[in-house]
């Protein structure tokens, strides 16, 4: 199933996309299951946000594709061993369309397109095997980086954490399978990142089993699975898409 | 005004500490105000709580006291010429005489007694002067730390935000003066940091500005500002205490 989370006629509401229209559900999917209400709504007439917003976390992983750890160069390239972690805060989380807001702190940020992983339950010391059991679906995220930030704090905190720079969606997809599937980013039109999900050096079920083995995951909670190579910079007047086969365009400008 | 977050008889409450009372106030000051309901609690009867858990972020610098940077030799041992930030997941938030566990992925955990400010309202790019008009208080908080995955990962996610690894409490005084505030840490009993507040850096209304230049900050975030010389590790049987003048202490076992 294909999750929205919209705004139509000013309510906020979560559906199931079917087709051209939305069948609206009964409250948040995520805590209220997938009962639906007697509502279609017009796909075209409502606005669609970020499918998510975490009440606790978006964790990361760095450097998880190994052109995207070569193009980084100099000591940064060497693959690491385990997953390499970090967090963006809820506030850097935009929807589609909304706008990529470069602040005047950078003078220097790229797009980073990636698969996010959305929890679906409290999880903790989940073993890889087990993964598939908290993983509620999957969306698209920009991994928006100042990359004259990461290079002068060292901690990529604000560096990924500014405010807009998680843009995420379009919609969260609960059958999703990444075998083979594409992952693409494009500035104003032109391709720039073109990989595979099959190429992260730490696959999914690895990540969740690292990952909750240091923090008890919640629902909602995102993880960023890392980007291929293409990564390049953005300015303000520009458009990115991000696309992966299955979850569709997350397309966002920048200002 | 103390305020603390309590159980009592079965139900989370908040209060205002009256000597050896609390006087039970009507839902979440941050939100609600200080209404006061009809009923006084004595403190003897209460479990403290974590007097806040932090929807968005807690936000944390790095390396803010001259005679911790030095202890912390190598490269390390340069004071940024900016706050260094970094990220603990609201998840890592405990409260008082809540066990630290450490787990099994690290071996070395070490104890840092922080003063820690917390946000009472949406803030962006607040001028260092407007900064006491977006702070609900302060509290006392340790920002735990896994001293070997701090080394391994380089970026500090895993090794600050481990489950447990947040300990606030054990009030949130809202009418706290940092100026000449002693900040000590004792390990079973033996004093371990001693510093003045005075000593930071960057003080609080430049982190208020740094921090909120990046992110936009909400009501219930945390911002750490970081740890004087004295730091060291814990093991499990370990009792470790933070204290500030003016804000009580901060009491955990290790486990």
């Amino acid at each position: 199933m294909k999750i929205a989370r919209f705004s139509h006629d000013n309510r906020i509401a979560y559906g199931i996309i079917d087709e051209h229209e939305i069948v609206v559900l009964d409250g948040d999917p995520m805590y209220a299951g997938f009962e639906t209400i007697e509502e279609r709504v017009p796909l075209s007439e409502v606005t669609l946000l970020a499918p998510v917003i975490p009440r606790s976390k978006i964790v990361a992983v760095g450097k998880n594709y190994r052109d995207h750890v070569t193009e980084m160069g100099g000591a940064d390239a060497v693959a690491p061993a385990e997953p390499l972690l970090f967090f963006k805060p809820n506030t850097s989380v935009i929807g589609p369309e909304n706008p990529i807001v470069i602040p005047p702190i950078t003078k220097r940020v790229s797009y980073e397109a990636e698969l996010a992983i959305i929890i679906g339950s409290v999880a903790k010391n989940v073993p890889a095997a087990d993964a598939d059991k908290v993983i509620f679906g999957y969306t698209i995220a920009n991994d928006v980086t100042a990359r004259d930030l990461q290079e002068s704090d060292g901690q990529w905190a604000r560096a990924k954490g500014l405010d807009s720079f998680c843009p995420i969606g379009p919609i969260v997809e609960t059958e999703f399978d990444p075998t083979g599937k594409r992952i693409i980013s494009r500035l104003n039109g032109e391709v720039r990142q073109d990989g595979v999900l099959d190429d992260m050096i730490h696959d999914i079920p690895k990540i969740i089993e690292f990952v909750s083995a240091a923090f008890t995951l919640l629902p909602g909670d995102i993880i960023l699975t890392g980007t291929p190579a293409g990564v390049g910079e953005m300015v303000p007047g520009d458009r990115v898409e991000c696309e992966i086969e299955g979850l569709g365009i997350l397309s966002n400008p920048v200002r």
